[in-house]
């Protein structure tokens, strides 16, 4: 059967996957023990905190997060009525908005993140030596530029 | 600041959760798109399979797949109503239940795991050389027992 793994890449997708998942729901757990943010909150706050003017659109910010628009609005209202972030009209496209970090939410992030990053190193991060750094990089880099160009090109070609 | 990371590893670290976040969700969409099962019903299935009489007890898939009791029984549920799964009461603890594998539900996984499992080749494990399937496995294994390990402490902890 051409779509089967051989075991050893089996072995190596299975532990993977369950460590990861099992590590994600770690970090949330934790996240929302330390700050009452979720992992998306928290994306969403590291995502406006590095953006120029610290506000996106909420079409890239929705494809940075590889969300739909519709999860995308449920995330943004609901850090909204916390006062994490606001919504206003893109200044060069009235028809489009914008995400905006307000304070509250740059507070809320730098509150967060040394537990955050605390969290990281315990679990993950600090267990690793640097060849076994070297790698997940090399790994995660390459998969990652895969992914997002194969995104863009089936997006390009869908709206054409 | 004790708890930051050093570049290296932060990068590392972005690497990984920022291509795992966008893998996953690739996953799911090739996932819906070929066999209309997400990625947690998948993952039911593979679990039910496995078990001895393609049965578990609700509480151990709960375990199993890290979801709350109330998680757990929204997407039993919903595997019900489609006919994947049946829910039966445990034959030696009659508070508890048990979810079970239809045929329909055997069917629905031979079907899609040849699509899944050529997805899972196509995104990740077809790019990697045979160095680095060996340090996934080692490095998610230690995560997985490492996390698993402190989750077992944690809840015997709780129910003292």
């Amino acid at each position: 059967m051409t779509e089967s793994l051989d075991r050893t890449r089996e072995a190596a997708w299975r532990a993977y996957i369950e460590a990861s998942q099992l590590l994600f729901t770690q970090l949330e757990e934790d996240l929302r023990a330390d700050s009452e943010l979720s992992f998306a909150d928290y994306h969403v706050l590291v995502l406006l905190s590095e953006a120029p003017g610290q506000r996106l659109r909420m079409g890239e910010l929705a494809n940075r997060l590889i969300f739909s628009p519709s999860r995308l609005t449920y995330q943004i209202s609901s850090m909204q009525r916390r006062g994490l972030v606001s919504k206003e009209p893109c200044p060069d496209d009235r028809r489009g908005s914008e995400a905006v970090l307000t304070a509250a939410g740059l507070l809320a992030l730098s509150e967060a993140a040394p537990h955050h990053l605390a969290s990281v190193r315990a679990h993950l991060m600090d267990d690793l030596d640097d060849a076994e750094v070297a790698c997940l990089t090399r790994v995660f880099d390459r998969l990652g530029r895969r992914l997002r160009a194969a995104r863009t090109a089936s997006s390009t070609h869908a709206t054409r």
